[in-house]
């Protein structure tokens, strides 16, 4: 069976953002998935030959925003998966919905543009409504760039702006 | 007269960035620009509709990239500045291209969609072919976003790698 993304189960008027909402037309459509054997998420992406920095290499804000996307999707799984320790017989768990509260990126090397990229998620802390995630994107097994997402779960009272 | 945005003076080969490249068809182009009255560097910008994050507010990978493409080119306007001080006869001064080494981001507050968005960049250090910069992100006046990039030089003798 194929895995379901975290970002498949947000509900539809949380589903339009730019980075991962499947709803979005123009947007990346990130998707994050539960490694259960390593413990950590994973999200692949192959950049478009337009998301170039320098000629040859992966832009930088591209690579933000998989970190981005990719540190609250892993947060809203560390949250599914936290509460399913709690409460092991509700199945499906809830879906989370978390924003990005801070977000650090260090590029380490430049990002080779072309092949697929892979992120990793490891969580380092659920405090609260707080995630932390920290973040490695790689391309052809060597890793080009670390990141950390600080991520705040959505108040479930949160009021949509434009209805 | 009209300003010369930083990323006008590029040179053609590294023109593309989807961030601030004026020859990347599908990029951003964002521009900035040196406030000589205030001493800081400036960049508008007003986002698409579908660069939502949650609807009703801006997608926060879109504000890392404009956090990101405004640090490097407000340390290439720092450079020539530097350049200038030294030899002030010299115009018009050689341009010089950065790349982002490190990128911070705070996000304060949710940022509208809609209105357009002001950078506003400050040079906290210039050492050797390093450049820091401070970045505050506002929408109709109210800072939503604070940044910090680190920008090194691109060497001289860089390879493009696809010519």
């Amino acid at each position: 069976m194929q895995p379901q993304a975290i970002q498949e189960t947000y509900p539809n008027e949380w589903s339009h953002c730019y980075g991962c909402g499947r709803l979005n037309d123009h947007g990346l459509h990130i998707q994050s998935f539960w490694d259960e054997a390593r413990g950590e998420t994973y999200a692949h992406f192959i950049p478009r030959p337009y998301h170039t920095a320098l000629p040859g290499y992966v832009y930088g804000g591209l690579i933000a925003s998989l970190i981005d996307c990719h540190g609250t999707g892993s947060a809203a799984i560390a949250m599914q998966q936290e509460f399913l320790r709690q409460q092991p017989e509700a199945s499906p768990p809830p879906t989370f919905r978390f924003v990005t509260a801070a977000l650090q990126v260090n590029f380490i090397k430049p990002t080779p543009l072309g092949p697929p990229l892979e992120l990793r998620g490891q969580i380092t802390e659920v405090k609260g409504r707080k995630v932390t995630v920290a973040i490695s994107l790689s391309a052809e097994g060597i890793v080009t760039a670390r990141g950390e997402v600080v991520a705040v779960q959505v108040p479930e009272d949160w009021t949509l702006p434009t209805g």
